[in-house]
């Protein structure tokens, strides 16, 4: 924003004072030569002088002036504080690596206006939100969830939180009794720590066997879709040992919409609604600098929340939420995830036959997911590999053997470039 | 919004399938039929036939037209996800126990304007924010921390975080060894929730006497300034103790601009930099919907923070914080804090005086951070008082003998008139 004069005045006194050009106790010009010295009004004098004199900077004198109030002890602290921070992390050309979303895909102006009409609701705005999260907006997700990914979800068994990890803290906490929870051991690092925090069990599994779910007295099992992928009849016997033992299933559907792109699978609550507590969330459908998850749990356990939840603060945007709510509503967000889905599918098989061709034996897994190919690169120093890439300017995250590519918020074109890069990384470090 | 003609059709043949006019496999009208009986353009029909395709209304079969998909099963769940909510709380025409503020205070407009400003910055929206927060708004709660309470926090060592509570359990699971936590019994109850969560140990206190401190080992000790209302002296006899045992303590300044109104305290923390964790919030100074408060850590806990941060995700809305960083380097939050002690400052007094006549020997008691007088009445029959009071249209909340009157969020008219019921209340439940 353009600065005002009187900010210039008041800016250009302060750094004199910050300089040690004015020393404390000093006396500074009159308002009426102040004005002349820097060809402004008296009233803007004034003005800079209260600001001044409001932030600590001078004191005034009745009948005398304005005098420097800070001292030699204040000044150091303040230029420290009033310095930029420098920059900590090195920026590249072509990041792989980072958790974006391809901006052109969503239409910022569409969701300004409804900030905006937002912004008009100054009654709902001066007020807390409700701990469970806004009525609306849990009405809104009830239907999205249903038609998204067929998920059972009344309104009043819904929290809505500012992220998993958030609402974990309070799902995991309902009961007293510590737990023993099953995680795969490539699962949510953020679950762990929720797990580890709460005092529970953790126990951890690379593939849902039935030996594994038989030797193991699991009180939660806690699923997340790419890492469990299971056949109908698996997932039956799951739910099975489920309701035989009463073990909840936290069914983690993060970016669910997105599995398999067009031939969306349902999520697994709908099979069982009295086992599973469902977790949805929005941070690779809109920009992952929105923060709102939501959460559907069996009936029993929601009320054990409701009971409790005096003892819980609101933590999502009410703005945020206000304006998710009638975007959902108004059908934004179903055509907008509807038509992401059909677009990433696309831009996945452009990314795919650049991988074969550069990796024309290696394996190539999809996480659709998570937007990105893992590929298994058997031969080389990664270490190298990763130092090469990085002074040619790519960021890409290397995992043991595995390079992994994510290909959302990068345009095609960079995409091509990098991978260019990639392949010349390749011959030079084999 | 208004609805389109494409979305009246929609709706149309959706509540038609959803009263069951239309059952499974029914055909629909071609598109042509459907035109000429809805009035519309061919376009039109053809857009609502996608959208119910889309949503499992109805299904496509080539060269033969469109059938209803939707079977009896699934009706019933439509149908009551479709429905409205009832509202569940009772509105009151007076109500003095919100915690709101006084929203002609704030100026919307000027705050519309940054988020507007922010939304422009869409690179910054598509990716994560930073699980510490984001860098511009840490510089700037730096320097509003120091000029309005005199808080020595760099940058590097203020946590952003959507609440109090998220930020607390971020804090408190910062070692793993359990500890042993002390709080007012009448302290914080989101704290306490955490802290029982996280498997430490609570000791209550009611004053912090030297003998409390000496006879407990106390880990942490948790202060929340109204409540623990110390002069300098008994101040520095607690700081000392931290430093000789090595404890730290949490200082929860919960609106703490606010306290004593104009003659504003400083926080505890620039006496200590090196054991108090400072806790700033914004909760009754910005429109109680924000979602943003902050921790400043020693550097010690920060770096032990910053290892793990991995494990944490971001929770404060990166929009929220993007805006209010701006808005604070611009210099408003600061203007409008001062203005706002300044103005309470008044209310409160105007409010005293209605107090002291309806209450003229009780003892009335102002808690200036929470915006609300307690008032001790001996006599009465609360739960009588409480139902006459309800019954009149104005909720206050009741605290064993003690009436708890919130003045922010009501208007001076508002508070006069439901003073007014209380004083007749008084003479009914004597």
């Amino acid at each position: 924003m353009k600065m005002k004069q009187y900010q210039k005045v008041y800016q250009s006194i302060r750094d004199d004072i910050l300089h040690g050009f004015l020393t404390k106790d000093d006396q500074l010009p009159s308002i009426r030569q102040a004005a002349i010295q820097f060809q402004v009004s008296k009233t803007t004098i004034e003005k800079a002088y209260i600001m001044l004199e409001d932030e600590g900077y001078i004191y005034a004198c009745a009948q005398k002036g304005y005098y420097v109030l800070v001292d030699q002890d204040a000044l150091t602290l303040r230029r420290q504080l009033l310095e930029p921070m420098q920059q900590e992390q090195p920026k590249y050309r072509y990041n792989l690596s980072k958790q974006a979303i391809d901006k052109d895909m969503f239409d910022f102006s569409i969701w300004k206006r409804y900030l905006k009409n937002v912004m008009e609701l100054q009654d709902e705005l001066v007020t807390y939100g409700d701990v469970i999260g806004e009525q609306s907006l849990r009405q809104a997700l009830s239907q999205y969830a249903y038609r998204m990914r067929k998920v059972f979800a009344y309104p009043e068994n819904i929290i809505v939180g500012a992220s998993v990890q958030v609402l974990l803290y309070q799902v995991l906490a309902l009961h007293d009794k510590k737990k023993i929870i099953a995680i795969h051991k490539n699962g949510y690092v953020q679950a762990k720590r929720v797990i580890k925090d709460l005092g529970h069990t953790i126990i951890f599994y690379e593939t849902l066997t039935k030996e594994f779910l038989q030797h193991h007295h699991i009180d939660i099992l806690y699923i997340q879709h790419p890492m469990v992928y299971l056949n109908e009849k698996e997932r039956e016997d799951i739910l099975l040992w489920a309701q035989q033992n009463n073990t909840y299933i936290i069914e983690d559907d993060h970016n669910g919409e997105l599995m398999d792109f067009h031939h969306i699978r349902s999520a697994w609550q709908k099979v069982d609604i009295h086992h599973i507590v469902y977790i949805g969330s929005f941070s690779r459908l809109l920009p992952s600098s929105f923060r709102i998850s939501y959460v559907v749990l069996p009936k029993s356990l929601f009320e054990i929340f409701n009971k409790q939840k005096i003892q819980y603060s609101p933590s999502a945007s009410k703005i945020e939420q206000l304006a998710l709510a009638n975007y959902i509503i108004d059908g934004h967000l179903e055509r907008y995830v509807r038509k992401l889905a059909r677009y990433y599918d696309r831009k996945s098989q452009y990314v795919y036959e650049m991988l074969r061709t550069i990796f024309p034996h290696e394996q190539i897994e999809l996480e659709s997911v998570h937007l990105r190919y893992l590929i298994t690169v058997e031969v080389y120093n990664m270490d190298e590999l990763d130092k090469y890439l990085k002074n040619n300017g790519v960021c890409v995250t290397i995992k043991h053997q595995k390079l992994v590519i994510s290909f959302a918020g990068s345009t095609q074109e960079n995409l091509y470039q990098a991978l260019q890069i990639v392949q010349s990384a390749l011959l030079q470090c084999r």
